[in-house]
C-alpha cells in the first residue's frame, strides 16, 4: 500500500546538507554566547494552556496549537475543556515561567541562551513554516544599559561568526516613542494603538500610516507632530544624539537620554559596528519597556535579529519586576542568507560485493582512524557512473575494495574508469 | 499576580548544567557518527494523525498528545473528527516516511543521524518524562549484515567517546527465534505472542515465563522444548557459533547461520569489544526481521541501546521493500550515568556601579579576545561572599574593575577579602 508521505502541512523535512548548514550556524553562534556567559536551558515543547493564553504572546494566541486532553470518555459540552496543553509559540513564554520556577538555583544576573522549535499555526506560503526554529539570548537582572549593549555586541559578533557580518544596528527606546507621542498629544491610553500603525511605516509609508491613523480616530495635529518630531529626530548628528535629542524633545526623561547617551558611546567604542539611531522603529510586542533594536543586513528586506528591555515581564507570573532584556536571531532568515554547506573532506570505501564484510569494515577502520569521515559503499552499476554519484553525494576521495586488492586513496575530481 | 510557575505535568525544565553534559555528550557521539558517514536529518514534531496510528508505533499509539484541528467552529459528533495531528513518539516512524519522500534525493545506502525530543503521555514516574531525547542511526539500503556490524561499531565507539566505555554487545537473531519456537512446535502465528512472553525474561524469570504462557494457552512440551533449546545455546562456544547452533538446531535456515558467522566473526576482529550471542534477547517491536541486538553497560540494570534490522518496515509506507537496520541510543539513559559537566575556565569581569559601562566592556572584550568564557557581573553585597558566589556557578578567576584600577586577573580557589 503506497500511503502519503508528505510532512504534515505546513511543515518540512530538512535534508542532510540543510541540517549540515543550520549546524554549522547555530555553531559558530553557540561559540561566541558561550565565551560571553551564555548558557544553554531548555524548556519543554509543550506548556500548560493558561500559561500560553495569557495575554503576554500578543496575535501569536490566535495560532497555538492545542493538545486533546487524554482520557476523554466522552466529548464536552465546552470546547474549551477539551484542551489543556499547547505547543509553544515563542520562546520568551517559556522563559519566563522557566526563570520564575529555577531563579533560586540561577546566577544574578542570569544569562540565558536559548536555541529550539516554536509551533503556529498559521496559513502556510513560500518560506514560511508551522515549525521554525528561534535563537534567544536573554540577560535577566540587570537594570542598566550594559544589558543591551552587551547583547547588540555578542549578537553582532555571533553573526559574524556564522558567515553575515556587515550588519548595521538601528537603535531606538520604547520611553523616546511615548514622549515623542506626548508631546504630539497623543494619550498615553492611546499609544498602543499609535505604535502597532506607526511600526507599518517601512510597509506603507507615512502616506498609509497618516490614512490608517486618522481612519483610527487620531488628528491631523497629531500626525504631523509626530512625523515632525521623528523627522528631526532622523537629521541628529549620532554623535551628540542624546543632547540634541534632549533639545528637540524636552518632554524627553532625563534618565532616556542619559541610558541613550551611554549607549550610543559604546556602541560607538566597538570597533567596525555600524548602527544608527532610528526613530521609526516600534518592534511588535508589547511587554518592550526600555531600549529597542534591529539588525538590518543589505541581503534581507526584513531585520535579521530583535530585541529590547522588557522590565516588567517577569513580574507578571513571578509577582516582583526582575528587569530584563532580549535579542532574538531570526534563525531561518539568516540560514536561508547562508545556504553554503560546509566543507566535507568525505572518503568513500568502495567495495566488491565479494569482499568479505570483516575485511571491508577493517580498510574503513583504519583510514578512519586518521580522524576522517570515511563510509563505506557497495558497488553497483557501471564504475564511471557510481563515481559521478559519489562526487555528487559530496564525497571528495575514494579506495576500490576488491577480493585480495586495496587501491590508493583517490581524489574523485577526475572521473576515472578502471 | 503569582502563577503556577512549574513546568507541563511530566515535563521539566532543563538547567545550564543538565544542558551541559547533554550538549557534550551529543557532541561526541555526533563526532563519531559523522565520521562513519552518518548524516543528520530532521523531521517535524508533528506528524499527520493517521500515520502515527498506522500500527507501527505498537503501544506506543496509545500515548499519543493529540492536536486538536484548528478552526472548529462546533464540537463534531466523532471525537476523532477533533484531531488531524499528533506529536511523534519515536523517529523510526518519522523516518520511514522521510525516506519514502525524499529517497530520490538521498545517497544509496543513506546513513541517517537523528536527534530530537518524542513525546509519549505516560503516567509521570520517577525518571521517565513526558518528553525526552531520542538518538538513533540508520543504514538504509544495505542488504548484508556490513549494516549490523557497522551500526554495533560506530554505536560502541560513540559511547566510549561520550564517556560510557565498557558495553557488552548482545546479540541474536528474529529468524533464530522463530525456528527455535518452531522446532518446539510453536506454530508461526502463535510466535508473535509467544516471544512477548519470553522477553520479560530477565524480569520474571523462567517461572514467570512459564506460568504466563502455560496461562496463554502454549503447552508444558512447548516450553520445555524453548527453554531447553535456550539453554544450549547459551553454552555454546562463541568461536563456533554458527556451526554449532546448526548442529543443536537443525531447523535454523542456511542463511541464518551464515549471517551470525559473518557478524560474530567480524565482531570478534573489533579489538577491545566485549560481545555475546544471547538467544534470551527478543526486543520488544514486532518490525524487526533478522538480527537484533543490545549493548548493556555495569551501571545501568536495563540496556543502553539497542537496535535490529527492519526489511520490511519500509515497504509497508513505500510500496517496495526496502532493506534497513537501525540502532538507537538510550540518550537520557546514559546522560544519567554520565552526570559530570565538562570543565569551565569562565572569568568574571566583577564590576563596580561607578565604573562606566563602556570602560566595563571594554574590559570584558580584551580579556574575551584570547577565546576564554568572560561574564560581566556587577559588585553587590559582601566582596568574600559574592566571590563564594561566583565559584559556585562555575567561575575559576575574576578581575576587580574600580573606577580607574583594574585588578590581575586572580583564581577563585583561594577566597579573598579586599
Amino acid at each position: 500500500m503506497k500511503m502519503d508521505l508528505s510532512p504534515a502541512r505546513g511543515t518540512r523535512d530538512l535534508l542532510p546538507a540543510t541540517v549540515a548548514v543550520r549546524d554549522h550556524v547555530l555553531a559558530r553562534i553557540t561559540e561566541v554566547y558561550h565565551r560571553y556567559g551564555y548558557q544553554r536551558i531548555e524548556t519543554p515543547a509543550l506548556e500548560n494552556i493558561e500559561r500560553l493564553t495569557g495575554g503576554q504572546g500578543g496575535e501569536n494566541e490566535k495560532l497555538i496549537f492545542k493538545i486533546l486532553r487524554r482520557g476523554l470518555a466522552e466529548i464536552p459540552e465546552n470546547l474549551d475543556d477539551l484542551v489543556d496543553l499547547g505547543l509553544r509559540f515563542d520562546l520568551t513564554v517559556p522563559l519566563t515561567r522557566f526563570y520564575g520556577n529555577n531563579h533560586a538555583q540561577l546566577p544574578v544576573p542570569f544569562r540565558s541562551f536559548q536555541f529550539g522549535p516554536v509551533w503556529r499555526a498559521e496559513r502556510p506560503q513560500k518560506g514560511r513554516y508551522r515549525q521554525f526554529v528561534q535563537c534567544d539570548i536573554d540577560l535577566i537582572g540587570e537594570e542598566s544599559v550594559l544589558a543591551e549593549i552587551e547583547l547588540i555586541e555578542a549578537t553582532t559578533e555571533a553573526l559574524a561568526a556564522a558567515g553575515l557580518p556587515g550588519v548595521t544596528v538601528r537603535l531606538s527606546d520604547r520611553r523616546f516613542l511615548s514622549a515623542l507621542a506626548e508631546s504630539a498629544g497623543v494619550a498615553p491610553e492611546a499609544q498602543g494603538g499609535f505604535f502597532i500603525t506607526l511600526d507599518k511605516l517601512d510597509k506603507i509609508g507615512w502616506d498609509g500610516v497618516r490614512k490608517e491613523l486618522l481612519g483610527r480616530g487620531f488628528t491631523e495635529d497629531q500626525v504631523d507632530g509626530v512625523q515632525q518630531a521623528i523627522s528631526t529626530a532622523q537629521g541628529l548628528d549620532p554623535a551628540k544624539l542624546a543632547d540634541q535629542l534632549t533639545d528637540a524633545l524636552p518632554a524627553l526623561p532625563e534618565d532616556v537620554a542619559a541610558d541613550l547617551a551611554a549607549t550610543t558611546g559604546a556602541l560607538a567604542a566597538i570597533g567596525d559596528l555600524a548602527w544608527e539611531f532610528d526613530p521609526t522603529l516600534v518592534r511588535g510586542m508589547g511587554y518592550y519597556t526600555g531600549q529597542i533594536f534591529e539588525l538590518s543586513h543589505p541581503g534581507s528586506a526584513s531585520s535579521v535579529a530583535g530585541g529590547g528591555r522588557y522590565d516588567q515581564l517577569i513580574g507578571r507570573s513571578l509577582g516582583k519586576d526582575v528587569p530584563a532584556c532580549g535579542f532574538s536571531i531570526g534563525f531561518e532568515r539568516i540560514v536561508d542568507l547562508l545556504d553554503n554547506a560546509p566543507k566535507n573532506d568525505a572518503l568513500a570505501v568502495l567495495h566488491e560485493s565479494d569482499v568479505p564484510t570483516a575485511e571491508v569494515l577493517a580498510v574503513a577502520r583504519e583510514l578512519r582512524a586518521g580522524g576522517r569521515q570515511v563510509t563505506t559503499i557497495r558497488r553497483r552499476g557501471k564504475f564511471g557512473a557510481q563515481l559521478g554519484r559519489l562526487q555528487e553525494w559530496g564525497y571528495t576521495s575514494f579506495v576500490h575494495v576488491k577480493p585480495g586488492d586495496i587501491t590508493e586513496v583517490r581524489p574523485l575530481a577526475v572521473r576515472e574508469t578502471s
